[in-house]
């Protein structure tokens, strides 16, 4: 079958477009009632509607239809890598969202404190919930362990969650959670599912007797086990693929880790959307494609908020002077999955699309909204596709074939 | 990955219809400004807004969203053949756009005169960009060459451009351009990338080395740069994917060209888009599938003349009624890829797509436009499919599984 990217690298060249990806995060919804309006349709979002005025709308859909994306897929997908190909897995997540700075070789491993009983069985898979202060407490304690012949750090996340990172040459990730996903029982062994991987378990055996020895008085965290143990994937990068310079602009750890695996530029920037368009600004002359990402329409979205995913969307409605001051080639606004307050979670609902720019086949489109977007001259079509589009809009695909 | 000529195959019934495909090159646009009119809107063409009424409208995407097709792939998805699974080099386009017979054995390479000094460097890729009538003469010197085992034919194409076709047994293209892409720097030796190709790169060197002393006295047309080797692809045949007697009315060579590549019969008409009526009503009872091609809505879009691609696209209406006399059981209009006189050039915007037959789902179309397509029953879809829709229309289809 055939590769986008196998694609893009014949096919890029260099210009010197602009490129600004805003992602909100979350972005497509649900009304609450039948007939009424989705979050984005209820926001008051002149901006963005002046846009679909002179731009194009349509709706992607990021793994498969029925399908709800988590963070990593969502955002693979919109980077134009397909999420059924490259699988990020969940300890590698972990690492990213704690701003740990994974290598090619690390191995990456969710960890979760748990209560052993007398007889070695686990009592509590999440260790009584511990609080999150006594959690980096015994963190700092496991990241003491040594292992010849690798490094082993050791990350705390949240109350009874931790990530493991063990870097080395020749580790692999192919083995099997070590919770038994019940209580009464012992947790299981390191076992590794192909031969690559049989050192990687080793290794893992003897990290959980050092950590056995280490936690053995402070029960109720007297233990932990392995969950996600996963090898950071390898991903062509941004350069290579799209032969673009490229920045991410993010606040939270997860979405700048997402960015650093497909190699853009991670910019500091400030907590606020206000903060991350100055960076924009300041950064501009630097490089070709922007990653911006706002997160408060997903996590509005996830408390099931509706009035506050509302307000949070007029919030990245501000943003849009801002870039269109900078007169940028191509602008597009998404979000990376749909987050419907009234599911107060992620779904698989296809996600609005907005882009601009001067060659763009105009839709007569009147306002961003999913009804909008659904009559869109983009019409519905995979996540992964969308990269394809911003390229082709910035003038940086030669023709395919003479 | 499933194959849409395994289904072809098998699927395929015999039965009286006639099927009409006919491609106005380029035929897709933009509106000069946002919220105006394409070429084709724009358009007075009331036969072919007769026929949306009663038919049927669509979008198609030539190779993917984003993707600008060469004429190449862009009538290979027209005909349903993945124009990713199925590459056309460069060379074989070339040969195909002279009119030349090319046989499934063949390697066809462009080539480009260009000036060595004396110390043997390239001083000019382009040969001062000599006049055609000298170009043609030294291409007729050229074709005198002889190598042993295999026959050497040698085209001109225009200016500083020819074609050189190498025919036997046992040849392969997977060499790289002898062109260096700048001066200063002798010309590359043809360099094999894989081993079946070796004996073709030593029958190139072997070309070049009777051509270098042929062409000695000929500055600054004095030698010759190849590119684009490559081998006739090998693909199945009309008849065999789709049980069709098929034949093509075109014009321009290339078309001829890629129409032989299918194994459809070139008919012989004149230039005129209404001797290729004649034609078609000549023929009419020969032939199942016939393959219309005109040229000249692409040619005064790349002129960036968007009054002149209307008036081209209204010539295209007056083919309809001729063709309806006929009582062809499908037609179908459309486009191999856009050409927006805004761009000046191909472009990656869907394709208008229109089909009429007495069993097509009406979708209320009252025009055939962009605008009008984007709202059309046939959706978006790949080209690759219309040839599907096209035989089913016509009854050419069983029903897959019981």
């Amino acid at each position: 079958m055939y590769d986008i990217h196998d694609l893009t690298r014949k096919l890029q060249r260099k210009n010197d477009s602009k490129i600004v990806l805003l992602v909100a995060d979350g972005l497509g919804g649900l009304p609450l009632t039948p007939g009424g309006k989705t979050e984005l349709e209820t926001a008051n979002t002149p901006h963005m509607d002046a846009l679909a005025k002179k731009g194009v709308l349509g709706l992607s859909t990021p793994v498969l239809p029925g399908i709800t994306p988590g963070s990593g897929p969502g955002h693979l997908g919109l980077f134009g890598y397909d999420p059924l190909k490259y699988n990020i897995g969940r300890g590698v997540l972990e690492a990213l969202g704690v701003d740990f700075d994974l290598g090619p070789d690390d191995v990456a491993i969710r960890g979760n404190y748990c209560t052993l009983d007398s007889d070695g069985n686990i009592s509590d898979r999440r260790a009584g919930r511990i609080a999150s202060e006594i959690g980096a407490a015994l963190c700092e304690k496991l990241d003491k362990i040594e292992i010849p012949g690798v490094e082993v750090f050791v990350r705390h996340v949240k109350e009874y969650r931790l990530v493991i990172v063990i870097r080395g040459k020749g580790l692999a990730g192919e083995i099997n959670d070590t919770d038994p996903q019940k209580t009464g029982v012992p947790p299981l062994e390191p076992q590794p599912r192909d031969d690559a991987s049989k050192k990687t378990a080793e290794l893992c055996k003897e990290f959980l007797k050092q950590a056995k020895e280490i936690l053995k008085d402070d029960a109720p965290a007297n233990f932990l086990t392995m969950r996600g143990i996963a090898k950071r994937p390898s991903i062509p990068t941004y350069e290579e693929v799209y032969g673009t310079r490229t920045a991410a602009i993010a606040v939270y750890p997860m979405y700048r880790g997402l960015a650093k695996l497909v190699g853009m530029d991670v910019l500091d920037a400030g907590a606020t959307l206000e903060d991350q368009m100055k960076c924009l600004e300041a950064n501009w002359n630097d490089y070709d494609f922007f990653f911006v990402h706002f997160k408060y329409t997903d996590s509005t979205g996830e408390d099931g908020n509706f009035d506050a995913k509302v307000q949070k969307t007029e919030e990245v409605d501000t943003a849009i002077p801002k870039i269109m001051a900078l007169n940028p080639t191509v602008v597009i606004v998404t979000g990376d999955h749909s987050t419907p307050a009234k599911q107060k979670a992620h779904s698989w609902h296809p996600v609005p699309v907005l882009l601009t720019a001067d060659c763009c086949r105009f839709d007569g489109s009147e306002s961003f909204g999913e009804a909008e977007c659904l009559k869109g001259g983009l019409g519905q079509f995979p996540a992964k596709h969308l990269m394809l589009l911003a390229m082709a809009h910035a003038g940086r695909l030669e023709k395919y074939g003479a």
